[in-house]
């Protein structure tokens, strides 16, 4: 531990992202610090640095990015007893209070005051160093790296779409957009063992990519097509429609298309957030056809699940990875990450000093 | 029984009711012979009379109408064994196929084959005699009354969008329109434990009736309202948010505030259907407080629930029945229902030709 | 506030209930300190009292008894802001560890640290000062006494039962018991919306009270009768099976009707615990019949439930209340209460040094 | 056809199984007549012929044995749709009343007018020529045998297990017994996801199979053990406890340690069937620790699921079988099954009399 080296990735407003040093802070009592390893770089850290905000979220003061991260335990304070200094763990970024309704109900993604990685004003951790509560930090086995390890994070979004949307045996998934999200929802639905997955997207080159990461099926949408017309190529190339509809991109017409193409009684989950406050939407289809549609919001209790899926061997995570910078090129990395060069999915920054390409 | 009286009213086409003799049906070996004894005349049979058509639906030849009935055993055919002729008995309008995944699994509303009175192409049963599959007729005990039976079908759709709400005590309810299924639902959710009931409508005279009918908190809303000013006057009403909110009307404005209103991580389930395919709903709240959304369609195996509720007293439907007549005056009933006039809710047509006003 | 009286009543062993006087706590940061008003007997202090133990708690050091109680705040930790001086509270007496997968997913009365009042070797609230974690005190509305407030802590259990056992409109209930806890789970499933309500007991005067506070039907059980007979005896009074039979009486007897009386596919739940770590139940009736059996510890997520049900007025815990002593008589209560004598059922203790008779 | 050959297997008592000719059925409107290609012996069978009797199900006249069964389609009735002379078809054995509220409500295997193939007084399906409801006719995709298509009944009753248990991504699940049923509960468990199975049985030839078709841990069991002796070598091979036990033994020791050694609110699932109506069981486990138990009855809508599960290559069922004789050698099946030699599992009788070794 250099005490001079924290350099850290500071988010000062719109386009406008420093390498600086900062001190290394000090664990509490409930803390662990972490010498962080890896983080991989959320399209909500490229939307932050090119609009400043997210919704209702704006960076208002200076605020480290990152959050999708895996780091090695340095110190550990007083109270801490799962970790001990040199274990690696992967980090769920968010921490509830603990007290409200929703954490105390198993709902904690819901709490109030959740103090989430880079989400403004919350520091995010990407950074030589990072304090976080130990029982949000999850021991790696000896044989998941650091890079599996963030990828977690994302993962977990793709669990807790399929928990919420009670992907199982026999299910017959439908998933809107092979981007990150996409991806790992399809590694998600086939570890809790939907039947079929049809995966669309406007790029052939994502569809390629999730063929290769084990969707049964894809159909490749024009954006001028009309949601009718998608739905009648999904049925065709299914036989069937599809029991459950995860709609990962979060335009008006990727929700359409989930929602009237969804068997009768069937479920919708919305992950994807497109940015747009209202969307039009086809209601009679949820109404005629008693359609369930659910929101999720980030994960909750999803990290063990997603550890366990990488660790049992029964997901492979790492065809997300297509490209690695160090710290020192944090600007490179999101350039990478912003423009989707070199087919960008997941781009990842590597905050330990003695990483090597 | 008179062979020579079954008189029928009969959509022929748009605007164009008729009243009409047709012979009397002879009961299958599962089925009855029923002596008609109270049809209600339901928003969307005037629609039929007005539009001629609801969204799939469409008459294209002449078709019995009404299907919230209640009704006497006159016959019953060879296999019937739950009913003896002069039972009397409340009508669920709808028989599906028995054989598809929906009516094995437990879900029949959505069976594709459903057989549903008065939905074209299907006879309803506002005439003089009625055949209908005896296990789909529910015996009344001796102190409910044909009136109250035939209001059991609206009913049934309030119990249902209650179940799929899963309405129980703790439940704080935002039901948006007070019209008939506002008002069932209102009963519904106060016989399922609801703890507080706000209800909302653009009319005083409908609050004031929801009020009567057991409301606790009223909220009159005027058409120019935007969603966050009706929000805002729901919220400060009940000093919270609803954990559940049941949109009744099904207009743009109504599923919106039902959306926002709700808290996080709860439930809007869609009652009434607007008319309009498509919608536009602030699809972000569903997403950043994860926000279930829910279509009703009908009910399945809601009847002896809602028997159940009226026969045990814990809800009163009398109070919903507003206009009585007999089935030579069918085109008054219908204009009184079209029209409103006279605060009208529920229009009730008696088919027993000795019924006296 | 008296510094020099802190009155508690401490268990040093079987049969050895001591008063003493011990230091006023202080509040840690996110505590509060409170004035006692009232506390209630459980049947479990009375256990430990007399045998030392329950299972495998075990009074190995002296322990400070009672933890059906409400208090007056009287300081606040620096970090607490939901209540002030002077706010009358409901106390939840078991606080976990905040950090496990129970704890984060919603279950927290299954957490293994969990810091339960009146459990060995955890201190309980009988006494004239307590300190707790501020977020499990529930301020008590004007109208809500504190002898209500106490009685909230069995009526949690009795919450939890009709929670695990969805209970609502429409479900007929067998309560095997008419003790404290059957009475209990009699007023939660009033509220909860049961359409039927029969309870049992070997005592007629048990059962009076029960017919007096909401129960439909009674049937008086004599222990010598085999299960088939008390089911036989339940079943021709109900006119049916019951969809749901909810032990709170934890004997072979009653675990044995309870689950031969239920409906097939329908629920029993396990809530009182007789002692026996084993027991012999009719298991062929859970198979051939697909009961669900679900055992109750304690209760999560209770209280705020179990405090609206009595501040709304829907149920009345009062007539529970049978005798009253003030803290310096702690042993008559407990002599009362283990004796049962004057028909006791709920005995409460008043911390209060101001409490009249 | 050769209407002259329908050779049929009645048990006329115990020890009495017949081989003689019966008249070719004629299918009703809604069934169809199928030639009978294959049928497996079920436990069951084998204790109608030994026992006269299961429970409540006396064999009182003679009665056709066999209920795991494929055919082929030879004739349908004239309102069936879904299937066609040559179909080959798995045949569910039980068809429900349709009628009653379990049938209405998807829980059609609790109906009490079921008709199951070989279940006193109906008849089977052991013959050359059987008819059946069309509708619980499961076409095959060519790929898939008949062979297989026998073994989806017992698949099913897994499927159902799995289900009614939640098993998913994340279950850590415990199956008592490697016998047919605990076999199929495991190929079952994995297509849903099971992340680690662990299966106990008293034969370590059992468990090889069990090890061979996919199972991650065994752990032989003397009868001698206690329950805690047993649960503590499942949980040090697990590493810690089970989330869900499923007892397909169903004896006292195989549900005690199902019930002791499942997690905190964990899940046991009651599957096979001891043959005593009563049992000791760890009734505290339950309670203090929130167990769950359902008992499991056959399957409902659980083929579908099955079919899927061997047609996608997803499990494979053709392990299980062990033998194979044709219909004029019943009773050497019989016999096989009943002593279980040559290690049998499943002994599979093939009716089609083209069939060849």
């Amino acid at each position: 531990m250099n005490p001079d080296d924290n350099l850290t990735a500071v988010l000062y407003g719109i386009n406008d992202l420093r390498l600086e040093q900062r001190p290394i802070p000090v664990p509490k009592d409930d803390e662990v610090l972490l010498k962080m390893d890896v983080v991989g770089i959320c399209g909500s850290d490229v939307h932050y640095l090119v609009h400043g905000r997210i919704g209702p979220f704006v960076v208002e003061k200076p605020m480290v990015i990152g959050h999708e991260a895996a780091g090695t335990v340095a110190k550990v304070g007083r109270n801490v007893t799962n970790l001990k200094p040199g274990d690696r763990v992967a980090i769920e970024p968010g921490v509830g209070c603990r007290k409200c309704n929703y954490c105390r109900g198993g709902r904690y993604n819901l709490c109030e005051d959740m103090l989430f990685c880079a989400t403004p004003p919350i520091d995010g951790n990407l950074a030589r160093y990072y304090v976080h509560a130990a029982d949000f930090c999850f021991k790696l086995p000896d044989h998941v790296s650091v890079e599996e390890a963030a990828l977690l994070e994302p993962l977990a979004v793709g669990v807790h779409a399929c928990k919420r949307g009670n992907v199982c045996f026999g299910s017959i998934v439908l998933i809107l957009g092979a981007g990150p999200i996409g991806l790992v929802t399809l590694l998600a639905s086939k570890a809790f063992g939907a039947s079929k997955i049809v995966i669309t997207d406007i790029l052939q080159s994502r569809l390629d990519k999730a063929k290769e990461m084990g969707a049964d099926y894809s159909v490749l949408v024009r954006p001028d097509e009309s949601p009718d017309e998608i739905m009648q190529n999904i049925i065709s190339t299914l036989g069937c429609r599809p029991t459950i509809s995860i709609d990962c991109a979060g335009v008006e017409l990727t929700t359409s298309v989930a929602i009237k193409t969804v068997a009768s009684g069937g479920m919708v989950v919305l992950v994807g957030l497109g940015g747009k406050p209202t969307m039009n939407i086809p209601i009679s289809d949820i109404l005629l056809r008693e359609v369930d549609v659910r929101g999720i919001f980030r994960y909750v209790n999803a990290y063990p699940i997603a550890l366990e899926m990488v660790a049992s061997g029964k997901i492979d995570v790492k065809p997300l990875i297509t490209h690695n910078y160090k710290l020192e090129d944090t600007m490179k990395a999101f350039h990478t990450s912003k423009t989707g060069e070199g087919n960008a999915i997941k781009v990842l920054i590597h905050a330990d000093p003695n990483w090597n390409y």
